[in-house]
């Protein structure tokens, strides 16, 4: 049952910690919303010390914005360590399809790791599964195509939950389909939302056992709290202020009514 | 003709990608800034994939801010990339002056690579033309020199578009020279603003032909967002969320006549 | 004398340079603190670069949050070269306890390092005195014990002023051991507040001659801060924001008088 406000009173109250391989861009962006959501964050890359730091964490969360060789053999010890502990992995593979090392990144840690949930935008996810996509570097920019198709598709190609986020999210594990209506079209106005609701998910992941439905969860929290932020926003600065109060204000008691979560 | 609303509201309807392979310190930032303005950003510094990525780009932005030799010789690859494209290139010598590794791979990206603006403080760009400068780490201090002559002489003897930013703006090519009076003394409160005035020079670089009136005009568009942002503003902290819904909110019907661009 | 208004007075007025080699998550944030309070920071990590960097400043400040092997090696480098001359030292175990790389690296760095203030949480001093400790990742959690015993304790083996922040923040040599009082929770919402007031000792270092009265100072000055920036704060994300502009409206004149330091 999607019920993202008992899944957030869970992470609340066990704090799990989620483990980040990550880009620069948004570390400190992805650290605070991890935090601001009731979770705690560490990022840690080095190859000494990854496969300890995972089998101490809830969730690994893996994305490659910013990706040199060091790091991808740090998400592939760090992946490898979590699949033997369990502990799930999300994948965030930022920039697929922009180029062709970002593209064979991802396919070779889909490969070597057993990916929990995948998390992209449509450009991300269709070039992963070998659809025509466009991507022009790592913004999210309107693909048109169908998206829960899409997200059905590399669920049932990739074997993961595959989690397409855009104007209404898609999540799928190849067989069902849920569609998240909630966010703001401001979250699209800053840099690192998408690689927020990677992280988020990664906290979802660690309070729920089921991974469709936590990847789902997780979208809504972040859409409810896009939601709130852009109340008295006046652009994406006085926004993405807003999204961390919002973060740390969802209200366990209220976030699953207004969740907008269909099977799609 | 200096016309930075046209420059805009060109910029907002192409949407050029931007790549930037920049410092630590200010990617999240320059990233945010160049989205606010209306350009995609890129960060990407793999010797793997930046030849490929400045392919697709409107601009390259160069930053050594947390330089170390990987990075630089990502950048090397990336700038003769662009060169062979005429893509136009933005070079910010961040502590040129302050350390011999700083100065010399300034030094070493100029020769190697065809820079088309140069954007610096007094210090670090009187550092490369080896007049005599004081720089104490990478904030701007004043310099108390000649700026205009600074500029002109850069821009003659680097063959560059030199950006000399301070409480007045100089950009020269070695003949014209453009003074900027737009901004606000908050701007220098926050770290960032220098490179952040580099990564907009990337943005209109991408959306108009002329390199020195592109230079100016992005150091308008960025002073009349800080004019805007200082309003209402209680410190650096809420001015630099202010600055963003500024450049967000730039109005490209009434940029061109709050430019404050005189022959200097 | 405990006296931060006065060292606050004389940092504006030197503008020391704070050479920071920290990690990826809060170089901005940590580097906005050290200009908002009125330093100059700068962020180098290149071997080729950091003993020349080092050499310019008032403080050197190590932190090994997001660490890897060429950035020890900067680290020893740097702080070799500011041990030779007489340049103080802060190190911020971060996560020490979470890894044996990180426990292994801050003990290395304590040996070949003369470090002047160790600034920790309780479960990272804990860690580097042998005592149990509680460490999950990096963020700080209760861990019930005695700070005071424990400053003491660290200040007396590690020969080092160490300084133990948590709801009540402790700094001891060794022998005198000084509590401060200051602060508000929400300091404990964001990441890198710990990281911050490892920055600012580095500032207050390069202002005081007295390394535990300096490091009580600069706890004492973040503490106020938050304290302004939690009026009118909705959550973390507009309590960070607020906490630049308090750090940069610190008063010297008032900030002495709203010190609550007492001999612990």
């Amino acid at each position: 049952m999607i019920d993202p406000g008992a899944t957030l009173a869970t992470i609340r109250e066990r704090r799990p910690l989620v483990h980040n391989i990550t880009n620069y861009v948004v570390m400190n962006e992805t650290a605070n919303a991890i935090l601001a959501l009731g979770a705690l964050p560490v990022m840690a890359h080095a190859k000494n010390e990854v496969q300890e730091m995972v089998g101490l964490a809830g969730a690994l969360v893996l994305n490659i914005g910013t990706l040199d060789e060091d790091w991808v053999e740090a998400m592939l010890l760090a992946g490898a360590a979590a699949n033997e502990r369990g502990i799930p992995v999300v994948l965030d593979p930022v920039g697929a399809g922009a180029t062709a090392y970002r593209t064979s990144t991802a396919k070779r840690i889909l490969e070597v790791v057993d990916v929990t949930v995948l998390r992209g935008n449509a450009g991300e996810i269709g070039t992963l599964v070998g659809a025509a996509a466009e991507v022009r570097g790592v913004e999210s920019i309107d693909s048109g195509g169908d998206a829960a198709a899409l997200a059905r598709e590399a669920g049932k190609t990739l074997g993961v939950v595959a989690s397409v986020t855009g104007p209404v999210d898609h999540v799928s594990d190849g067989k069902r389909v849920l569609a998240i209506s909630n966010g703001h079209p401001l979250l699209a106005s800053i840099t690192g939302t998408g690689c927020m609701s990677t992280a988020l998910t990664g906290c979802f992941l660690a309070g729920k056992a089921d991974p469709l439905e936590a990847a789902a969860e997780a979208l809504v929290a972040l859409g409810v709290a896009g939601e709130d932020a852009a109340e008295g926003a006046k652009g994406p600065g006085s926004f993405h202020v807003a999204l961390y109060d919002a973060l740390a204000g969802l209200d366990p008691a209220d976030l699953t009514s207004r969740s907008k979560v269909s099977e799609g």
